[in-house]
């Protein structure tokens, strides 16, 4: 007790000191604001940091799905990763939000707050900063289904389908896990973890994408008479790469974002460890996906590569910070064998995902969520670490049953969807259109009309001059 | 020395206690900022980061501008990209800060501060800091010209004009209306409301676009003989969606921006409501535009939907921080039509605007600048709120000034610089050249070499080696 | 008036107001966190912003080197844009950083800090965010080499040379400069001044680059058999451009990121300096390069104008926090003429340099770190302030000293590498797979495939699809 000598202090102290402690304290109020109030200021600014780096992953994904796909389907193709983010600001403002963080209805599905008309409570971030960034995350589930649904669906069936995945399917889920009182991981509940979401997020695209595909069919000449595959290559691999650099810079604010605060120490050096295993995971699973590829095929594979980081950033999006930094180049380089061989297993099921889709944000997403049940030496939602940090099967069970629910909810209702749009306006085009490419078919248009390779019918007519 | 009397008091006490107290005072301030200090870092931050998205835009003005024009005068295009904001820097530097931010004559014109003089007061943002920021949204205004006269405009006109709209005619709009002492919204002024630049940027930039156009004239071809309008497709939409997606991102640091602050609870505040009014106009822009083309040229259109994505944009720039997201979405979507159309009216007036500079730009500035004196819930600068919110006509009437008078101030010294230019050094290229394509007669190479469906004479120079 | 009571206070004072003392101050410290857990917190987002920035430079680099590069090599070149980065994080996580900041052995080279083991001091912005800020510059550094060996050089090769130079190469030179202890600039060494790495990052890729070139040897075809040079141009002058606008972008992470901190007055001028100065030479050397390949080919050439945006940026890099803005207008404007004279000059050794790699990092770097010893306003390592600002020599020898050491150790320890890499697995691919592109004999596959003038064979194999 430093002051303990003060107890000894006499008279007539009192005034003096009362004034200038009082004057003093009120100088220092006067001269800028509280710490508390920095603090959500500096959050705030975190957030809508992290969820402009979100958002550009729109930019990532449009590069990567119209670089893997041929150039006859490009405008098509980008049309579609244009409004799925589209559809989901609509979607996500009227009533996604509300479902996901709307008060719960048995953990089950938010009730209220629909239209941003939730009010910021007092001395926290903004409603709004926090909208922005669960926005920029509903916007990435929609758009991954794009890729494995690529170069034969209606762009109608798109439009239905991008606004509902955000509106409810996708809405649910979080609320599952992330509304603080869903039931997969509140107080009380399955402690389900995942961190940024490698379920949450990436498998539940991936399950709506693995169900779209398998609906639509694969594309025509996917495979031969004999039943063999057949590559179909995509048409521009500098688009595939910079969409893969774009990606990997968007997961910087995508995981360290999810920590969702940075104003303290203890934020801080957990924005930081995510920020670094992050960047580890996805060099190993390049390193990972090239190796695999190499070996099978005999040359470096660019496509695998890029995958291969995508899918080591899938992996590690559950358990980012949880896991140390050896821990996430283990889970990410694992992702890269992981991505090669169901990309192989896809293949021999006769489903057809022209960029890689379900291996990329499926099955690495499964995967990274599993692996929070093994290498997490940070303890997860249930209390417990995971099994190679001595925390037992307990945390490794929880994302069993997270991964299992959320796969239930999800290809259920993608599927109910997919077979309605079917039933209804119809989910792919014709024949004929397929074969002349979406662009022509769907909007009369081709991507690059000067350029050589283009179809025929180049000069249907331009962007903007009509 | 304030404390001096305190070592007077008695018994023995002050001293000790004093000292203590001063000590503790003085170790707690050693600990760190303080509070006020943190805030200004942190609202230099918040402006750095900021102006470098909406630097990043540069980049996305040269996608979208390339992408919708054709291969042969690529080159040249991203030539004025890049040139218009190396020319803008040293302009701003120079001259143009001066002008709209230094001492005021008379609310007009800005008279001291060149060449970066200006000196930062103690506790504020550097002024440093605040020219980063302005000179970018400079770049803007001078970028956006560039559209409406690709593919016939003489490279050294380019660079000319370029630099007088930096040095000169964008900087006097910005004194007018952001300075402070402006006569068009400092107290007692017109109350003119333009929170992020709607007219100051975009109007500015588009009224120099539709003189500039016009003086021109259109593309060899662009109508036929019997007057007829003929497309001109653009050469690449993945460059022309990459460059959308790229403005979308650094309109988040174009708009939020702008309340140049984020370390308070009401910065913050506004901050992430400025992030979302922006992003829902965006998409609601792109809506607006999707349906209006499809509904008259029967099929969904990419190119008018890029720039419904940008119209939305531009109109939610001057009210996004006085607007709500209901309305801030009827104002993006109103945006959408009025890009179909006004492209529509360009034509009929055989205005050729290649990429839709002045629709997006001037038309949707326009719109934007007066839904602030429609849907303004919050306080503009007359301190009275928009007609739809009980406001009356106070509000409205000021934009109108606004847009009125910087409009003739923007067309007349763009119309007499454009004519001095045409004058002198002349403004278009030869029909010889202009057939050939810019990138041979002015620059003597091509932008795609080895890809077929270049001009012959693609092998006339290499980029680097000569 | 709560404490109106305290003026009462009699004898007996000083217990109860020493508690007051106490739980005010508690009560102080519940509202928030403290200013100094803020600054930490503040430093830490920063530092993590701006490595964000960075890492996106290898975005950039990679759209630059492959839009200089021909399309019969470009997905051989995206390839190792990704694969550098990808070797660089691991060896950097295992050794690298531990060379750079680990317990200095004699200010030669780091001993310890191996695979992450740092531990984050007491109320310091964390390891790992410093981590991840050192491994985006080691990226680059190692990135910058692929252009000048671009087109020619085995994949394999192109693996081992990237991560050694991560590895070891270039951890050393920071050690040297950057750790505190080395010798080239900690107490009472040489005082050898580079703020962000124009000499440390640049000079020593571009080193690397030019050994490796000479080694190689140039492409075939080149030089004509009467040993003229004959130009190659590159393939997409967008992707150019755009990969030049990544890196401008990036460098707004890089210059300003390396002051490490913002909270707090001094840091937030120091780093809003260090954007205007680093925005500034941008377009001075854009400027000085445009006119000098004007004047001497006749035309404004884009190539060597990109290259001028990056020589200024080089340039400017070691002194953009001791230079004030018309200093860096003149360095950078400087570095545009050093740029195309160094580019003829190679041609004239007979080195092939693809996309001016070493123009732009090599000899721009040495020119901007000799620039600090001339235009430092900001006292340098050395105390002192360069020649025109009243310092003397001092500072432009220790700057001599610092450029002499630092290449002889990069010439000497690239040649080594290089011809042990020549003498097992072969740095060059042979001339048949030259002719055909690296794509097919490389990786089987090409970049565009239904984009004409691609080479036959293009059918070979899908990126993902086998």
């Amino acid at each position: 007790m430093k002051l303990a000598w003060r107890t000894k202090i006499g008279l007539g102290l009192g005034l003096g000191l009362g004034l200038w402690l009082v004057g003093s304290g009120r100088a220092f109020a006067q001269e800028g604001p509280t710490t508390a109030e920095l603090a959500v200021a500096m959050n705030t600014f975190f957030l809508l940091v992290a969820a402009a780096l979100v958002f550009f992953m729109q930019a990532g994904f449009a590069m990567l799905t119209a670089g893997l796909t041929r150039s006859k389907n490009t405008t098509n193709i980008l049309f579609k990763n244009l409004m799925d983010f589209v559809m989901c600001s609509i979607a996500f403002w009227a009533v996604g939000w509300g479902i996901a963080y709307g008060t719960s209805a048995g953990g089950f599905i938010g009730t209220d707050q629909f239209f941003l008309s939730a009010v910021t409570a007092e001395g926290e971030v903004p409603v709004l900063a926090s909208w922005f960034f669960q926005v920029v995350f509903a916007g990435t589930a929609a758009t991954i289904v794009a890729g494995a649904m690529a170069e034969r669906t209606k762009f109608t069936a798109y439009l239905v389908y991008s606004f509902l995945v955000s509106l409810f399917i996708y809405p649910v889920v979080v609320h599952w896990v992330w509304s603080g009182a869903g039931w997969l991981n509140s107080e009380g509940g399955w402690g389900f973890t995942d961190f940024a979401g490698s379920t949450v997020v990436h498998s539940v695209g991936g399950w709506v994408a693995l169900v779209g595909a398998m609906i639509l069919g694969p594309r025509l000449g996917r495979f031969g008479p004999d039943g063999k595959p057949r590559a179909i290559p995509g048409h521009n691999m500098s688009l595939a790469a910079l969409g893969t650099f774009i990606l990997w810079l968007g997961w910087f604010g995508f995981n360290p974002g999810s920590q969702l605060a940075i104003a303290s120490q203890g934020d801080a050096d957990a924005v930081a460890m995510v920020a670094v295993t992050t960047n580890l995971a996805a060099a190993a699973g390049a390193l990972g996906a090239l190796f695999t590829a190499w070996l099978r095929y005999g040359k470096p594979d660019l496509g695998q590569t890029l995958n291969g980081v995508l899918g080591g950033l899938v992996a590690i999006t559950a358990g980012c910070a949880y896991v140390d930094p050896l821990s996430s180049i283990i889970i990410g380089f694992i992702a890269g064998p992981i991505v090669v061989f169901s990309t192989e297993l896809l293949e021999k099921l006769k489903i057809d995902d022209p960029v890689g889709a379900v291996p990329v944000h499926l099955i690495s997403g499964i995967w990274g969520t599993l692996a929070v049940g093994l290498f997490a030496s940070v303890e997860g939602n249930t209390g417990t670490t995971g099994l190679f940090y001595g925390g037992g099967l307990t945390l490794l069970i929880s994302q069993l049953v997270g991964i299992v629910a959320i796969g239930f909810w999800t290809v259920a209702t993608a599927a109910l969807m997919f077979f309605a749009i079917k039933a209804t306006i119809g989910l792919r085009v014709s024949k004929e259109e397929e074969e002349a490419g979406l662009d022509i078919g769907e909007h009369g248009m081709v991507a690059y009309p000067d350029l050589a390779g283009t179809p025929a019918g180049s000069s249907v007519s331009g962007a903007l001059a009509k």
